[in-house]
């Protein structure tokens, strides 16, 4: 049995995860849940999973979920330290990151010091500070699953062949709501059309992502430190039917993909019971129930966030912090209706112009430029016409 | 460097084997080839590659190739008995099986009694005698390698993954090349028309049994036995382009695929140098320019022989056997113009009906089966009206 804590139990990955749990009581037990202040939703689920310690990022949300569970043998902590507490859970063998945006670094950080192995769907440790979260997990033998669909298929086509023989990397994008817009119908785009995902059911900030292609743009940052390939080997290709999750080329040409109906619980399952399979009773992919599976070339033009991820690589450092920190502070914007959807992909570049980076030799330093671009992409953001 | 032997290296996957070889010359060496009667090509070969010894099944092409080589170091032998000797050469790590048809099913044994690792491109021995050959691979420590693109795709995408979380192969057919015909505008069909294949570039015995399903029917009874996989989980869906060439579904609904463009050099050499890849300098597959991959379920009205697959595999013992030598006699009788295109199902279906199946306790029963279902079949031939 596998004692796992999750960061972020309440969002679409934490409780996919559950629903996991759910399914196989023996194979798994709950020892923390973490959340920001859905103090309902947390609740229930500790009286359905029966964990040690919970924390809630939100003091006054935790002070309410102490009132309301006062009668249960769980330990509840709050704010930043509590999450990194309950992260560090000594029972745990596997820590899921399923926190929503940079807030999943620290946490996770403090998972790995603990020796946790990580299943990551929390991309933005890996962007804010890649090449540290590596080799953080190298120091204490920590394993980190990949837990989003295209990185975990990648994983998934890279087991038992030799990473020396891999050619490129190509992760899959579904274009997102607004893959069919001209650049003009781009401008006048409210959240609610950007929010209609083709495929996927997820939180709003990934969604939204996912409609400027900014998704894909932290998918290469996070591939790159997750498979250390350059990012001149990662390719990105349109497939509006998500069916193949990403591929791998090799050197004699030979391209191994993962495939399957778009359902998190079977990358999530994945990366908790690997290398072993659970027996997912989930609908099995019929493809010639689809039918046609279709492939075109991304278009930077209409969508520069994917233009944008590969050059805060290519330039390194901090900038792919900053890069994400704006996107953050830009997506919530647009979300409160305070900016424009083409206004995202310039407050992002303006704040990455701004920029001056420097090595991600510390935590620090990710948080720094992390703080810096928020800073500014804010200023940027108050700056614009209403 | 692999010391390699080629069973058929005048055909297309034994000139695409030499054609590697010739590519990483400091990869392979060649010890020895056989053909049937190309003793043109051969000798060719011959001066080439420089093998100790080769074999002509045709005695009276031995005796010429002899004539024409008298000045060069090579043992030129002829006959069953030359092909298993070259089979079993002393020195090779390797051996190529590139016969076509049930001709391959000796030699290939003899290969493996010798010890040497199959790369095996002819599917008939595994569909005459499949348990056999797996039990004596087993017995002798001889692995077999699949060269077909379907079987090697299969095979790529399930290492490094769980024999036992496998739910269902997948087998992909192009359809071939009569694929948009209806089931009374088969019955015209000339050879030529036949012959067309969609993809790939074959032999003439391949292509009509790529036109008329046989191939997959003959491929699943290759794959129930190369991966010991009961028919009842092997499914067969029609892909026109060709470009994945099979999948596996795991039990969390996970597929694996393996995907290239059709150049048989790519499963060729995984073969003969797994678990390492060769860097192969070939068209590399770009999706966005394919554009879009289609799927359908195949059409077992107008193409009957994949359910004769099946029924061989549902049946047991020497059916298959039956089965194929009937296909053989049946699709050489197509292309002489002796009978339908549609005729050929018939012919098999008429076959299997009549054949009374045991069990393939030894060679001697598979080829006793192909023996009399090749007179059977020669029978059915001939009472055809003109």
């Amino acid at each position: 049995m596998k004692t796992i804590v999750i960061l972020g139990s309440t969002g679409s990955i934490g409780t996919n995860t559950l629903d996991i749990v759910d399914r196989f009581p023996l194979e798994f037990c709950v020892a923390g849940l973490t959340a920001g202040s859905n103090h309902e939703l947390l609740e229930s689920q500790i009286r359905r999973f029966k964990p040690r310690m919970v924390a809630l990022s939100d003091p006054s949300a935790a002070a309410r979920l102490r009132e309301r569970c006062h009668d249960l043998p769980v330990e509840i902590l709050a704010g930043q330290e509590g999450l990194a507490q309950v992260a560090s859970a000594t029972e745990a063998d596997l820590v899921v990151s399923a926190i929503v945006g940079g807030a999943g670094l620290v946490p996770t950080l403090a998972a790995i010091r603990s020796k946790k192995h990580i299943a990551l769907a929390n991309k933005e440790p890996m962007v804010m500070a890649g090449k540290l979260m590596q080799d953080e997990a190298r120091r204490h033998g920590v394993k980190i699953f990949p837990v989003d669909s295209e990185h975990s298929a990648i994983f998934q086509s890279l087991e038992g062949h030799r990473i020396e023989d891999v050619r490129r990397l190509i992760l899959t994008a579904s274009g997102g709501a607004l893959w069919t817009l001209t650049k003009k119908e781009l401008q006048d785009v409210t959240p609610e059309q950007a929010l209609q995902h083709p495929n996927w059911k997820m939180g709003a900030k990934i969604t939204i992502d996912s409609a400027t292609l900014m998704n894909k743009g932290l998918e290469i940052v996070e591939a790159r430190w997750l498979f250390d390939i350059p990012e001149s080997r990662i390719d990105v290709i349109i497939h509006r039917e998500s069916i193949i999750h990403s591929l791998v080329e090799y050197e004699d040409r030979s391209m191994i993909a993962q495939l399957g109906l778009p359902d998190m619980r079977t990358p999530i399952s994945y990366a908790m019971r690997y290398p072993e399979r659970l027996p997912l009773d989930l609908p099995s992919l019929d493809l010639t129930e689809i039918g046609t599976l279709t492939f075109c070339k991304p278009d930077h033009d209409r969508f520069p966030c994917l233009g944008l991820g590969y050059e805060s690589l290519r330039i390194g450092g901090t900038m792919p912090a900053a890069l994400n920190a704006a996107n953050e502070v830009a997506v919530e914007a647009f979300l409160q209706g305070g900016i424009r959807f083409t206004d995202i992909s310039d407050i992002i570049r303006s704040t990455m112009q701004a920029h001056t980076p420097s090595e991600v030799e510390s935590i620090e330093a990710a948080l720094e430029a992390d703080r810096w671009a928020r800073e500014k992409a804010g200023s940027l953001v108050h700056a614009l016409p209403r």
